[in-house]
């Protein structure tokens, strides 16, 4: 039986998520053993229960075998003290759970390029995989606060990675890399911070245990500069949780549709969160209008990387494929020219596919 | 008397200061009391003296009005131990001449925008100030190291801001918009770190002086997408040195032309360093191939920012806008059916139409 714990959140997160139950619930149909839960997380949560991340949700997503994720926050919420944030249900949820790997696709569909703000020449066939470990460094290190000292406030956190979790974040990225084009780009800061050092040290090390892969260095500040200058020389990235969220949102816009990215989070045993990478777009939540094929491609990621169903990956990725190719498009990758629906029309052309 | 010293660095640094002393020598010839003295910097002063932030280039800049400097670094230098290499050296002389408001135009020349990697559209009349604080953050902030704790090593920095460096670092940037466009968005990552929740409060504090600037805030992920997306919408930008550090080498890779882009690191009282954004190119050095334009450029910046000489920064800019119409080319901006010009030539043109 695979578990799967459905956390919609907020914003335009239930209408998304409602397109790839469906999708799930046709594979169950066709005999994939499928169980659904429900669970409360981010904005909603505090709603009911004054927390982001309930112990209920917890429980539920502990119990599961993977989770599928909405979005969360809303200006609703933006007011709220610090510990009741929408987001800090979703850092509480990784941290928890022990999701250390974070997995972004950055893939531009040709169909969709047009939609890139980059010379088509520059990103046509556009396929980087972000490996960006999300457990540690500044994200969760101690001290961190604000503070007064010598009569001014003084703001601080701390950039902190062990050896051990340098490691087991390269060992993902390097057997992500031997599965596709064998290239492995590491991206740290070793010229000023000594915590990027160690990355450096400890990604050389595990290098010796992948012959079959390539691996490079590069600074992240050199790294934002030739995502945009020349994407394609990229297969996969790894770096750490700022640098991560900072580089993986970069790549993502390289592709123009980040209404069609999917992620995954997973632990040690594949276990794993599956979300899009876009928010919960409060200014068009409840109006049909949102686009559910990175969240329905999140469902495809969680078929492959935490049940190792290859086959109703593909099936999905496929029929989202056929859809595009047939001109279906919510507005955010809407031209002239092609069928413009809105949300659950999208989901029923996927089905449709299927 | 205007005191300049003069850091040419390594790699294609002595080249490209070459041509920017011609452009000063001309102003001299021409009338302004204009002092040069040299110094070393970067590897070439490791090599002279053991440091690559010398005692005696330290007086001389510290007696200097102003310093413009070339590039520092080159694989030579890349197996010295940390406190050896050349960038320390570039940190070193900002922290210890308290150069803390880096200034980093990232501008489209019209002649150049086919060098872009983004549609033209996106890019075409982008002018962006990116106001970056350059003495505290991580950068500098203690404790840091690499240590070993229960039985594994462990790399840790330290992310800090006082309020004092924020109020002046936002001063620097409110005062830099209201002479531009009036637009300010003050980039952190307030949602996860408290030093930077502190950097927005602080901003909006300083915001109060400035009724005639509109101030908006941006999450630093959700930034590096928007450089992508929609450049156009920003006018100046400010954040802290790490995430200045990135966001500016991506705002300059916009342009298509890092070649051509000068920067300015000012102290309390408008004393500066001046130096191209790109650096040290050891592939290109010695070969005549190196584009002078960024470094002389950032001479048009001394003369603005440090010397209040609008008039002859005018000057130098419109000559070099003068020659890009003309259709001289070095290399890296090369296009079929205009002038390649070596470095040397290139310094010629620029003289010319002065
Ligand atoms: C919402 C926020 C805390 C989160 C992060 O910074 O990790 C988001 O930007 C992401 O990338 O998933
Ligand atoms: C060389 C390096 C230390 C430096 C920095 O990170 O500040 C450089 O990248 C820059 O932006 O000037």
């Amino acid at each position: 039986m695979m578990k799967i714990a459905v956390l919609a959140g907020d914003g335009i997160g239930p209408e998304i998520i409602a397109q790839a139950v469906r999708v799930l619930d046709t594979l169950k149909t066709d005999g994939l053993a499928i169980e659904l839960e429900y669970g409360l997380i981010g904005g909603c949560a505090v709603d009911a229960t004054g927390e982001p991340y309930p112990a209920a949700t917890h429980q539920l997503a502990s119990q599961a075998d993977a989770v599928l994720l909405g979005a969360v926050g809303g200006p609703k919420y933006d007011a709220l003290p610090r510990h009741q944030r929408p987001e800090r249900g979703l850092l509480a949820i990784r941290k928890e759970l022990n999701l250390f790997a974070n997995l972004r696709p950055a893939i531009l569909y040709p169909e969709l390029a047009n939609a890139s703000s980059l010379k088509y020449d520059v990103v046509a066939g556009l396929d980087i995989m972000i490996v960006r470990e999300l457990t540690g460094d500044i994200y969760f290190g101690e001290p961190r606060g604000i503070e007064t000292r010598d009569g001014q406030r003084v703001g601080f956190n701390t950039m902190i990675y062990s050896e051990s979790e340098i490691r087991r974040i390269a060992h993902v990225a390097f057997q992500a890399a031997a599965k596709r084009q064998g290239k492995l780009c590491s991206v740290d800061k070793m010229n000023v911070l000594e915590c990027t050092q160690l990355w450096r040290d400890v990604v050389i090390e595990v290098a010796k245990e992948y012959p079959q892969v390539t691996l490079s260095h590069m600074l992240v500040d050199n790294a934002a500069m030739q995502l945009v200058r020349t994407p394609k020389q990229f297969d996969v990235i790894v770096t750490g949780n700022m640098f991560g969220d900072i580089l993986s949102d970069e790549a993502s816009m390289l592709t123009g549709s980040i209404g069609m990215l999917p992620s995954a989070s997973l632990d040690e045993n594949n276990k794993g969160l599956y979300e899009p990478i876009h928010g919960s777009a409060p200014d068009i939540a409840g109006k049909d209008l949102a686009n559910p094929l990175a969240t329905i491609l999140s469902a495809a990621m969680m078929l492959r990387y935490t049940f190792n169903r290859e086959e109703a990956a593909q099936r999905i990725e496929n029929a989202v494929k056929k859809v595009l190719a047939a001109g279906y498009r919510t507005k955010d990758i809407d031209e002239s020219g092609m069928k413009t629906v809105g949300t659950k029309a999208m989901g029923d052309a996927v089905l449709s596919a299927m």
